[in-house]
């Protein structure tokens, strides 16, 4: 028997210890100010994933912040951002008994030294753990099939031209009907779904539910589209925390108009709870 | 026969010339400092509503920024707002060719003559007018019956108690569908829907459709809660210039947990066009 068929697994990395903690850890310089290097393990082509921004953002929030949980989170993105040094900036704008409001900006210098905002963030943090247990909802898991039925990268040729990095940190697998897309027949439908995990086995929480919403492949390529589909804003809510194991992810869009679409994003638990809802304006180059 | 039944209709207001644009006026005091008196004729029970701030919020960001439109605006709600002085503070935080963002808050004084922040916006605007006309919807106008088969607080007793001078403003007909709250027998479903419009006639602009997201009952109502719903954070999007002619609402509500809520609104217009989508998460007490 060869002997990479008897290695081990790897051991499943822990929240707190794993790629994606390291790859958010945020140092605080002085208070409200915070030294990151933006990792060049979270691109697609050559732009950092907003989903790992946000969180790279919640988790400045959270330490400048009295509440740890990021409740509601609204960003808008100015620039593109790029691997390497950043500096973001915090302010506490309302601190109360459940609920905090803060603001983060993340800056980075541009090829002539010019401090240049990359994006902007709104958000109200709280303490999941705190909430009453009840629970009323009409929303349903979105039906994806089983895990080994779906595929993931691994499955096939690389479907978007360029260098994905963030592809070696994700456990994305996605459900064959909204898949048409990497086969060149698009479902013409505004719809996405996914098991969604990272790679090195790292538990969802809160936080990474802030890259969870913004990992997946845009809608707009089960539209026919290509290309680029830059997001104008996106805002997260967070409404439990997510129990171990895999994420479902389903994005939907219903309207495209003027070059304008909207996704909708749900993150379901291994529980069947609805743990994170988003929205995101995104624009599309029609062709 | 008497002369009431020969009076003429009063003239409808325009837009430009109405309650909506003298009650959201913004005085600029210096650059990207505005006054405002907020107005009692837009409260419920004694709270300012929040889409009535937002589009207070909203002139102050077209009058700021190069753009006129608002694109997408999110809102955090911090304090209750009262009628009386508001001051406005504008911050640009970039200008690009198509799109623009910037920032507000708006602030009091409280009792004991300190300013208070009550509401942050960041917000990204736009040219609606230079959007190619390009459509690619699945989305439908909601099932509201004809507007003579739809129901307003002139049609029966004030369903809420107290005050609401906002029902002065507004020209608000009910689905019977989402009514059962009014009549002590909510439907359990998180629905609210309704045709829309503003009292004095006045046509629906991009700036009103920043009030008409949040002009509804709450969807709480017709889960069987009672009481107030507050706002903690509202994203609008802007998705096309609205024809002449009353709007259709519809909000919807699918999951309640941990004492917190999203409502998603549509709102369609005459033309049966999607002109803006939202959501918010609100607070609830559970009874």
């Amino acid at each position: 028997m060869p002997e990479a068929a008897t290695a081990p697994f790897p051991p499943r990395a822990v929240i707190g210890d794993s790629e994606f903690d390291r790859d958010t850890a945020v140092t605080r310089r002085e208070p409200g100010v915070y030294d990151i290097d933006l990792s060049a393990g979270w691109t697609i082509i050559r732009a950092v994933n907003g989903g790992y921004l946000l969180a790279v953002l919640g988790r400045a929030l959270a330490d400048t912040l009295p509440h740890a949980d990021p409740f509601s989170v609204s960003a808008h993105y100015l620039t593109a951002s790029r691997p390497g040094p950043a500096v973001i900036r915090t302010e506490t704008v309302r601190t109360g008994r459940t609920l905090s409001t803060g603001q983060a900006s993340l800056f980075q210098y541009d090829d002539e030294g010019n401090e240049v905002e990359r994006i902007r963030v709104l958000a109200s943090y709280g303490d999941l753990a705190t909430l009453p247990d009840d629970v009323r909802t009409t929303a349903t898991p979105p039906p994806i099939p089983p895990m080994d039925q779906c595929f993931g990268p691994e499955d096939g040729p690389a479907p978007v031209d360029g260098s994905s990095a963030i592809a070696d940190r994700l456990m994305l697998k996605l459900d064959p009907a909204t898949l048409g897309w990497a086969l060149g027949t698009p479902s013409g439908k505004g719809e996405m779904r996914a098991w969604l995990g990272l790679a090195d086995g790292r538990d969802a929480d809160p936080l990474s539910l802030l890259l969870a919403v913004d990992a997946l492949p845009p809608t707009a390529f089960e539209l026919g589209l290509k290309g680029w589909v830059p997001t104008v804003e996106l805002t997260v809510h967070v409404r439990h925390r997510p129990a171990p194991g895999p994420l479902r992810v389903s994005i939907t869009t219903r309207n495209l108009a003027g070059g304008f679409l909207e996704e909708d994003a749900e993150v379901w638990d291994s529980e069947d709870r609805l743990v994170a809802q988003s929205r995101q304006l995104a624009r599309v180059r029609l062709s």
